[in-house]
């Protein structure tokens, strides 16, 4: 019996999301249901995807996650299981959300969802909630074992799985750049998708001073000095400082502070920042 | 093993939900705890009776539901284990959290709680937290089976179920009306107790314009047209439009947008909203 | 198998808090994972030990708790699991999480966590997720039998245990005082460390009216008079008064309003509740 994951833009707490863990549990009472992100941003694909990269590498291989974030339900758009490359399965909306499991995490084969069979019966005439009566439904059905991934419906190519536009990094000399992917309220952690170790091969290293820009758009937001360290508590309360993330991506934070607040910086594809070497 | 859904007043994440959890897991350590909705609206039974509506179809049959909403506690009214059309059970104190399931859903039996039998030891002396030592405490001792139905207490009459004012729906000949019973912050989605397929007996069709008119005590708060439609991506983004929730009743909300905050709309008792065909 | 309680102050619904259910179930597919308090106050480690308190004694003895609430992580303290009086445990870093802990529920043992086993394999490079890394996987370990409490690490005096100061509870003729531990946005209750029969030791009792002053730092944030009562429904709704909180302390609450907002209160080692017989 596979882990079943639930990630929406419907908020944590969600009686939507208890409806989900419902569904599953009338296809098996002995489903595992957990959570993995119900706050992702709203109608936000990007996010569902970062969110996605999160979580992929800390559940059992076989997991069954479920990602609704859909801003074009009810309307043409491709629902679809993916296979990754670690046996793992995603069950959303094929509207971008697999950008990046695509790119980096790595799809090995992709198939639309037939709801002449896994839709849950009696919902035909509902239009607007797919999370529970397709998504969910589909997802529970994988993850007890009732339908294999042939089950799940025709297959397609992977080339076709639908992919947003973001800002890419990149790396030179003295300098690396990407894409601000999360501006958090919570603890004001600033993330990039800019590997960690290109730093060092630009030649920035712990301990060092390096100078970080924010652009919105174009538009200077931040343009300041601070520390490259290991972890916040090498730098004084209230100090900003570079470090490498969970997912050993290029960060900003203030040690207990809030840079995304202190700054004002968000976070998608408008939003770049700039680490140089001094 | 029933499961036992946990719905509170209490806030997602509280310590308190935890705490509920914890006692069930005391009373029998496989028993299979998930949250409901711990968002219901603060000593609002009418929320907590809608949430459970929208609950009660997707759970398994025989499921326990303990609901939490309890502006009264440690005063006088009686805590009941109402048995359901469907076989599932809801523990809940009597205050009129049980109006639309006892109307809509279907009650067939009532036991008041006898807290000598079915209260944690202990608690007696607590007198502010019924939620953990009595509710949570009684729907786990029926979830695992180690009390039936009649193990709960006296028995009394359905009738005695107390009941809480609203308004109720109505329907002419092209006008509906019924009372706003959501408003949410999340995505905005304005909710209404008007049966969505009264709207076509009213002569309103998808594709149609209709004139929304929405009144706080009597009083005016929107009356405007928008589009009739199946759900928000057949309009543009930042557009209103009326449509059938996935609780089959008419909603209104704005394509991406937050019809709650673009036009200041509440709801409860007070809060009506018609629906005309122009 | 015990079940593994997660808290943290990453905030409800974090994807980091899925993380650490993900590893857990990477250790143990059949572990039970569910999650305590995940909005504890930020950085503030007396706040985990409270949330730790309310919880310990509501689940099941033998109970893993992970608390990660680590203001240092990444710099030098101990990373720690505690047996406690009744054979649950909790992992946490040891910095001042189990004040309250060791003084009222009794902690028997303490050993340090042997990073080399048991510390998720392939995240030494990371310095800044021991909550994922360490202690859920080291908890996961121990609920799932794979490590007994030996298998830990190293053991070190209880003594040795760090403790956070905080304002303890005074009781004379007349007057009892002590810290406000609990100030929640969510029902506005403000609750102390207090315990509550102190005030019938002190001669005041259900029906008196008692003058309650709350100082910020020794300056006076309120001085008024309410009375002492069983449960808010004993008051008219609007009215303050003084109560026994669900842990049996003395707590100030506004029936159906919220106190903390009312009169401003916060909560910590700078905020005092003095009740006195009037």
């Amino acid at each position: 019996m596979a882990h079943l994951i639930i990630q929406t833009d419907f908020g944590t707490g969600s009686a939507s999301v208890s409806a989900m863990h419902g569904v599953a549990a009338v296809v098996d009472p002995e489903i595992r249901v957990d959570d993995g992100n119900n706050d992702v941003a709203q109608f936000n694909v990007l996010d569902a995807s970062e969110s996605l990269m999160y979580l992929l590498p800390y559940w059992p291989e076989g997991t069954v996650f479920v990602s609704v974030v859909d801003p074009g339900v009810g309307t043409a758009r491709r629902s679809c299981v993916a296979r990754l490359s670690n046996g793992s399965y995603i069950v959303t909306p094929d509207n971008g959300t697999l950008t990046y499991v695509k790119e980096r995490f790595g799809i090995t084969a992709v198939r639309q969802i037939d709801e002449s069979v896994n839709r849950l019966k009696g919902s035909e005439d509902v239009h607007i909630f797919h999370g529970r009566d397709v998504y969910a439904y589909c997802g529970a059905r994988l993850a007890a074992g009732i339908i294999d991934f042939e089950g799940v419906g025709p297959e397609y190519p992977v080339e076709e799985i639908v992919e947003a536009e973001y800002i890419k990094p990149e790396k030179t000399a003295g300098e690396v750049s990407g894409m601000i992917n999360e501006a958090g309220d919570h603890f004001g952690l600033v993330g990039t998708n800019i590997p960690f170790q290109w730093l060092s091969e630009s030649g920035m290293e712990y301990g060092d001073t390096v100078r970080v820009i924010v652009l919105n758009d174009g538009n200077t937001v931040l343009d300041t000095s601070m520390p490259l360290e290991k972890t916040f508590g090498c730098v004084p309360i209230g100090t900003p400082l570079i470090f490498s993330s969970e997912m050993r991506t290029a960060m900003m934070a203030i040690n207990q502070g809030n840079a995304t607040k202190e700054y004002g910086i968000g976070f998608g594809p408008k939003w770049k920042m700039i680490i140089k070497k001094v």
